[in-house]
Order: structure tokens, then C-alpha cells, then sequence
């Protein structure tokens, strides 16, 4: 029996789709604290990198340094907080947080630190757009 | 100028050295609450996973995948949390964290969580008698 790829409800929920690469879907997360994108590889029922084949954990370690490298260009970043999780979301995934010395978590990692505040409809468009561009997603 | 590889002092402080890979050297904090281990590569002046060469890159992937599968089989996991975070040390190091639902942070991320607790002696001598044969490192 085959299953299917199907995103994470939870996943769906708090973030907006921005495209996708060869085996990534790209996700922002509506929180508008830090620019925070994750990576979602499009396979089903795995929860750890390892559980993939060699050959997907080579494309997600490009996929993922292009995107922090994009994003730390784009964003003008001082660090880079990239992690698999997982322990709420056991579907596999990838943070990238754009991280500041002057962010309101700092030098803390953001993960259940405050509440999400969401973008205004403006905001968003905004920062998709400019990462779409950055991305070169069309 | 050359820049050589030196360890940053405070992974020096707070971690012991288990042994090295092709890539990196594989430390484990020294922290009781929970089974932690950190793999440096040791390459000079990188702060970044996609400031490595693509071919480090590919083999951090591998050396991450392989200590995280060992480190799920042998202390029979529940999760692995892996993260390249580096607020505090700047010097590239990926964490990999073996969690447990009953753990005492779950199901949030240990990081800036509990002050570390220092293992015993010999509670330290068995974990990396343990995990060196679970690796294969002589």
C-alpha cells in the first residue's frame, strides 16, 4: 500500500505555502517576530532525515543551504537557526529563523518562546513576494 | 593565511570529545538530563552549514545521519532533535538531542531550558563506553 504526501494539519494552519523545489515544499510561518521559513520534504510517514533515502537527504541539505543562504542575504541576517524538531509535528520538517542580536528572543531559540503574531495581509504579500524573488520561485 | 581548526572554548568547557569522523569531531555535553551529542566539522571560520564546500556538506548529512540513527537505536528514542542554532558559540556545531515523551522538557526543546546537570563519573564513563560501540569508534 502506497500512502500519500499529505502536509501536517497543524502545519497547513500556521503557515502559508510559498512554492516548492524537487522534494521540498517551502513554507513560511505566519509570524511576523522573525522571518521563518520551513522546509517540508514531500514524503510520506517520515519523521527523521535519516529515515530517508541517501539520495532525499543530499536534495534536502541543498535545498536547505540554499534557502538559508538566500534568506541571509535577503534578510541582512546575523545568524541562521536552522532544526528538525519535530516533538509537537512529528511530520519531518525543517526550520530556517532568521535571527537578529536585537530579535525579541535573542540569544534564545524561538521555538515556544512567545506567541505567534500573525502578519497583516499587506505584510505578507510583501515578504513573499520578496522571497519569491530572492528564490527565484516563480 | 591559513586559519587552523580549534575548538571553541566553550564546547571545550561544556562538552567531552567521543571521537572524530571524516568531517567532525563528535562531543557529548556533558548533561545528564538527556543523551546530547554535537558533531563539529572541523574547518576554520564557519559559522554557517551552507558556507561549507558542497562535498562537507554532503558529508556532515551523512556523519548527522549515521549518529542519529545509532543514537535512536541505542537509547531507544522516542524523537531525535537535531539543530545548528549558534546564538551563544558562533563556530558551526549541529546538535543531536535523544528525546523522550517523559523527558523533563518535553515537549519543548531543550535548548536555554535547564542548567545542565553533570553526569557522574562512571554514569560518564558508560554513556561513551556505550556509545563508541554503538558507533564503531575505537
Amino acid at each position: 500500500m502506497t500512502t500519500l504526501f499529505q502536509l501536517h494539519p497543524r502545519l497547513m494552519q500556521d503557515c502559508i505555502t510559498i512554492g516548492r523545489f524537487d522534494l521540498c515544499q517551502l513554507l513560511m510561518m505566519n509570524d511576523s517576530q522573525y522571518p521563518w521559513f520551513i522546509l517540508v520534504p514531500e514524503r510520506a510517514d517520515i519523521t527523521e532525515i535519516y529515515q530517508l533515502s541517501k539520495a532525499d537527504q543530499h536534495t534536502l541539505t541543498q535545498e536547505s543551504s540554499y534557502l538559508a543562504e538566500n534568506l541571509a542575504t535577503l534578510y541582512k541576517a546575523d545568524k541562521i537557526n536552522i532544526a528538525a524538531i519535530g516533538n509537537l509535528v512529528p511530520q519531518l520538517h525543517l526550520h530556517h529563523v532568521v535571527r537578529y542580536r536585537i530579535d525579541k528572543a535573542w540569544p534564545a531559540p524561538i521555538w515556544g518562546k512567545f506567541a505567534a503574531v500573525p502578519y497583516t495581509h499587506e505584510q505578507m504579500t510583501e515578504n513573499i513576494d520578496q522571497v519569491k524573488e530572492q528564490l527565484k520561485i516563480l
